[in-house]
């Protein structure tokens, strides 16, 4: 048995896309574990933007990954093996797992930090679940629409990235609390997915130019929440069209991440001029929360008001081309790769 | 009797300063009165940067004033002569007098706009009080604090155009409320002002250069709230010290008013870095609130906890002046303009 890893090869660069080049993979053999140990099968691990700014010398509020460390990232695994009695073989976790067929964890250790390690006290098939609609993404739409961005019934929402993780799921909760959406995507494909698929009310294809004109004719009242993902120039045309106390959510900016030369957005004017307010927000500061978001999500799931939006590749080795892809668009939804081709129950049961 | 009135002459270019050029002083005879309108003797007059923007192409949530007509403005006055029984003369009011020595207004075509015309029924002297402290500059001072800024006692709170008419009521209010307050003005006088005089706990003379390394030095676990009145490279350095949580308040942005094509500010990512929000606010909605500030302002000021900052030029041709000194920072405190050289007393009861 041994433990496939994916290291950090070298820095990104400012400006410099992030891709394979960045990463080494390599074998490892599993050691024994100490007492308070668990061993964590990785069965699917997720991608964010953030990852990015780990491997960077630019400032972020995420702590850094060295070059020769296991890539950090967050996932959902199966305890394989246990030297702490309060979690067996068999529990299902959530957590940062790292890019890693196996993950050595020490719950007690992991327990002050932040989202680092949560059981999974009833887990769905596909795995997958628990780190999209269900998890964490799933949350990041849920509070800031809600909190953030203080969503009413009849507000006209824009989602920006709207086609990915948590644009995909951010626009279906803006329908179910009563909001027209708009989403905003990149090209014809994504464009008809958000509005067929997903329910969104109307999309915007930023390639195909003219979003201000877009914009303009569908808020002709213009726009309450405007929910970020990608900052620059998309940023500037909401900023554009925003309604008196509109509120504009940032989530995100990967249009200019990790250039911290990038001027700001051209339009933050309208904020005195339509008494809006811009608001950044960061999942890690909602634990306290996050079953109020978890049993929102799951009851919308369950009665088939919420699709799940997850992409999964197949193969720990795609793991840095599924990041490379956040920032290419080729990504659709939630991009995951799977790394355990194990069912749940063959996980749980193994013959 | 003559009515001199200043008029606009041309409008502002992009870029260009306000000043004495783009007004014209005439004279013209006092007209009688219509049934339902009253002549108020205009006492006092303030000075807004919104002003500006009155006489420029550039967009804005104000009305413009034409080529050809009176100014627009605020100001105290005195109802010298009246046709409307609910508004006799000795009546004091508090709107939108224009800059001439008497207004003709209609009380009832004035009732469904904002602030247009106000009873002050308890009026203090000198009048210049309710332009100040006592009037929208201090409750713009309260609100942008209070309720947009959230202040909680023990924040740390940056004031720029901290010797400006909003900046010198707020930096006063935000001590009464517990904060401790760091202003940055214009000068070494006027930074000397601001501590000695009206008990700021510092200052910041951003003429001195070196602006980010003092706020590092004076905010050393960063800004809690910011109140903004310039924009531009301050508000780029407010920025960069946020503390987590922090709320920057936009009340204006003197410094790039007018032109609509400068970018934002280049720390804009901070208020997802730090979970920050950025809000613009206008005075004009808070009229349902407004006897709340105005009694606290009142209370404040008539136990001596609040000094008030209003600084009179005498003459109605030096209005052009007064308004040109906001743009050039030669102002200090709340710029008014004495029009009528009497007592409140004087005007109630003349010989």
């Amino acid at each position: 048995m041994v433990n496939r890893q994916w290291r950090v090869a070298r820095p990104v660069q400012a400006g410099e896309r992030i891709g394979a080049a960045h990463f080494v993979l390599e074998s490892a053999p599993l050691g024994p574990l100490e007492p308070g140990q668990i061993r964590v099968r990785t069965h699917v691990l997720s991608t964010s933007p953030a990852q990015r700014s780990y491997l960077s010398a630019a400032r972020s509020m995420h702590a850094k990954v060295a070059v020769g460390e296991v890539m950090r990232g967050r996932g959902v695994g199966v305890v394989v093996e246990s030297r702490h009695e309060l979690w067996p073989v068999g529990t299902v976790v959530n957590g940062s797992l790292g890019w890693q067929d196996y993950a050595v964890l020490a719950p007690e250790a992991a327990s002050g930090g932040i989202l680092h390690l949560e059981r999974i006290r009833e887990p769905v098939e596909p795995l997958a679940r628990h780190l999209g609609v269900l998890g964490s993404t799933g949350a990041t739409a849920y509070f800031g629409l809600l909190d953030v961005g203080a969503l009413k019934a009849g507000d006209t929402v824009v989602i920006s990235a709207a086609a990915g993780g948590v644009g995909s799921i951010a626009g279906q909760i803006a329908r179910l609390r009563g909001a027209r959406v708009i989403g905003i995507a990149g090209g014809p494909e994504k464009c008809r997915w958000i509005v067929e698929d997903l329910g969104f009310d109307a999309a915007i294809d930023y390639r195909a130019g003219d979003l201000g004109a877009r914009l303009a004719e569908l808020c002709p009242s213009g726009i309450d929440l405007y929910f970020d993902n990608v900052g620059g120039t998309i940023l500037e045309a909401a900023l554009e069209r925003l309604a008196v106390g509109a509120r504009v959510v940032i989530c995100g900016f990967i249009a200019t991440d990790g250039d911290d030369t990038a001027p700001g957005p051209r339009g933050y004017k309208n904020l005195l001029r339509r008494r809006a307010r811009m608001q950044g927000f960061f999942i890690f500061d909602y634990q306290a929360r996050m079953a109020e978001a978890e049993a929102a999500l799951r009851g919308w799931y369950e009665s088939g008001l919420l699709k799940p939006t997850e992409q999964e590749v197949r193969g720990l080795e795609h793991m840095p081309e599924v990041l490379a892809g956040l920032f290419t668009g080729e990504n659709r939804g939630v991009a995951l790769c799977r790394v355990a081709d194990l069912s749940l129950r063959d996980a749980l049961h193994p013959r």
